[in-house]
């Protein structure tokens, strides 16, 4: 009897390693100096079998179909031509905004939810429109239920950050005339002491007055003689000046001013100097002129029926609604902390209130993070390098399914900006998007305490998703 | 006797070829796929051997004392603060400026040799000052020499592309404290039917009317209400948005516009909307500040003296001159064509003046070419790319001493633009500074038919590397 011989092993010299799965064993091995690849693989939908089990039927036997529809939504984002067309009081324009009713950002919420920064805006706007005679009062009305609230994307509104409207607004009105979809949004309130950044001091409270009897009327008479204004062509070229068109809009801004000038400098004297002294330090002006237009395309892609593509993002600093093409269900998650962001002196994330505003529809049409790659300013907020804002870009792109032909990069290869959130890849690669947004105090009332970008909370995408795989 | 043994040489089995001088060795060995390392080396000077022993008297005993003036002038550049302190008539500014007199572009020429579209410009002006009824009169004036020349930067003055200004023309004044120069510049005429574009139309004749009537008047009121202004703060903010401060000055103008629009807002109604319009629709008007700001620090930078760095560079469509730090000579070569340029349609190089103009003053502080690498549309001027636009600023690193502490390009890792050309690395490498640029038609009047980047000529460079060598 022979013993049987053990199968001779040799030993390369030197290998070469792929590594999937942790990170860190690449990273031991690298350290060897050892040439090493990572691949990266993660688990389906994190593992979550009802997510894996959906994905499978959309990607698989209704693959044709959502793709057709997708590819319709996205279409539409993409070619949608949202133009200003008037700026008129919202009572006018949202026909069930009667009474003592506020419209506030993101999904439908109780006043016992309400954040500390939204409550704030809310006695502000409740003041001035006169219900109450001061914060006090307006609370007591709030609490009583006297004052109601209302969710503003039920009334195709948009409203950045702690943003509550009362019926006397003024709104822009944006038309998108190819899908027969019209969209409105307030005038942006301005930096510093004003209600959207959850203020109430008398300054934002007379800012809204300011808002109403002034801002308002000009503007209108500005675009009387201006003519309708071409919102994304604007938005165009502020991508190609640094702006995401979301957390920074000061090109965008500048420009349009400058368009505006000689209808500016005709207005009879009466106002004309007070609004030229609120246009030139409102930085933000353009952010929500651009917010109305995205919503008004992003109504058109709705239109379609069983796609997977996001056409609602909204927070209200409680909770974040997301909804498809398609359905009319808002699905909803705990509004996430602002989790890559750099505060003001003296503050941080500990006293940061939740994610908050409508605004993040911009990254649904290409803006904001979807721009980020192009943002010197965004980058500085992330830490300063513009790589750090070409991630942000990159995977956006991994969760869209195309890419935006008029929202072009030049330093990123002179690319469209990614467009078109799938929630199916969103689902299955567990990535979520990132939206560029301010940060507002959670509690003191001192208004924004910084900015950053703040990725999406998971669960809402997978809720939508399983709903449309009709498990 | 033994037969000599060879010896034996063994052929590698694989080969790598390092290649000095003509890259087309370079390209055929890579087009077999074997690697190759190009070795960008060039003859110094061009072998101009007059030039190679002044170089090597500049780089050798020479060296020490060259090296820390430079410095020195460089500091200068970089760390001047100009400031537009008023706006008055070039008469009252330049003392000398009496009579029948125009300031024009580059260096000294007679009327003989003057461009075509710099004559209609000299013909504009005279019939603007009132000195004639028609430019067939003007012509006859500045042909008898009744109408005096005079290059502007004998006088503090730079004017950009074919620019002749009389003495009622108003002058931003533009102080940097720090060095205690001062330097002017006219305000800019505008795009389209105007003069420095070489047009001399009853529309061109008017703008330069409404700049002395309405426009002088009325922004010096402005600047009363604003205050000074600092020029290079706001150009370093146009760099972050994609200007390159010469061929594009579109954002800066914006953001300066967006400033000042309370106090533009304020002016008395006589001639409020024309300087409205006016400033909405020129986009070009922050250049003539730029220029005016970067002459100031020029000059601050002319009184180090032995120094090798370039302080001027001026052009007047027949000739080019430069000048260096400490000397008060001025080198002449011939206006060279605009090398890399795109025309309007119909347009091309066949029908283009030579470059014209003293905005290449911008291009020595860090701004034009030199910032090229931030500006998307220098790029799209170059082909497209913006490693088109990079490759402009690279070339400008290789051949400045220093680069700018105020000037950063995001897109170019936030580093400080190419500052201080130095003419020893220009006449060393042959390599001059590249100008963005505007481009004129040769003969028919027709104003401005494309833009690009024009090479600087190396005569003159050579000519003041001699003269500074004392050869």
């Amino acid at each position: 009897m022979t013993t049987p011989r053990l199968p001779q092993v040799v030993l390369p010299d030197e290998v070469s390693v792929v590594n999937i799965g942790l990170p860190l064993f690449a990273d031991a091995i690298r350290d060897q100096a050892v040439p090493v690849q990572q691949v990266d693989w993660r688990i389906p939908a994190d593992g979550d079998m009802a997510s894996i089990e959906a994905l499978e039927g959309l990607y698989g036997v209704h693959a044709d179909a959502i793709d057709r529809a997708n590819a319709e939504a996205v279409r539409r984002l993409d070619q949608g031509v949202p133009i200003l067309v008037d700026i008129e009081a919202a009572q006018a324009l949202v026909p069930d905004l009667s009474g003592q009713v506020l419209l506030h950002c993101g999904p439908a919420i109780a006043w016992a939810e309400v954040c500390d920064p939204l409550r704030r805006s809310m006695r502000a706007a409740t003041v001035a429109e006169g219900w109450a005679d001061d914060v006090d009062g307006a609370d007591r009305l709030l609490e009583a239920g006297t004052v109601r609230l209302e969710p503003a994307y039920r009334h195709d509104v948009v409203v950045p950050m702690a943003s509550a409207i009362g019926p006397s607004a003024p709104f822009f009105v944006v038309d998108n005339r190819e899908g027969g979809t019209r969209a409105f949004a307030p005038i942006n309130q301005g930096p510093g002491e004003t209600a959207w950044f959850g203020r109430e001091t008398p300054a934002a409270i007379e800012r809204l007055v300011f808002l109403r009897e002034v801002a308002g009327p000009m503007l209108r008479e500005v675009l009387d003689r201006s003519g309708p204004i071409d919102v994304f062509g604007l938005a165009a070229q502020g991508v190609q000046i640094g702006d995401d068109v979301h957390m920074r809009t000061q090109g965008t801004t500048s420009l349009l001013i400058r368009n505006l000038l000689p209808h500016l400098a005709s207005l009879p004297d009466d106002g004309r100097i007070e609004l030229a002294r609120f246009l030139s330090f409102n930085h933000m002006f353009f952010l929500n002129l651009a917010m109305a237009a995205a919503k008004s395309v992003a109504l058109w892609a709705e239109q379609v029926e069983g796609s997977s593509i996001v056409t609602m993002m909204c927070r209200n600093g409680t909770s974040y609604g997301v909804r498809l093409a398609g359905s009319d269900q808002v699905f909803l998650a705990a509004a996430p902390p602002v989790s890559q962001a750099m505060y003001y002196p003296e503050y941080g994330p500990e006293t940061a209130s939740p994610d908050i505003g409508d605004s993040a529809i911009l990254e649904l049409v290409g803006l904001g993070g979807a721009a980020a790659a192009g943002s010197p300013a965004v980058a500085g907020f992330l830490g300063g390098s513009m790589s750090d804002a070409v991630a942000v870009t990159e995977e956006m792109q991994t969760i869209c399914a195309g890419e935006s032909t008029r929202f072009k990069l030049p330093t990123w290869n002179n690319t469209g900006t990614p467009l078109g959130v799938d929630a199916r890849y969103v689902v299955e690669l567990n990535t979520t998007p990132k939206v560029s947004t301010g940060i507002l105090h959670a509690s003191s009332g001192v208004g924004q305490i910084g900015a950053g970008v703040a990725a999406a909370p998971a669960e809402c995408f997978r809720a939508a998703v399983l709903a449309l795989a009709g498990t």
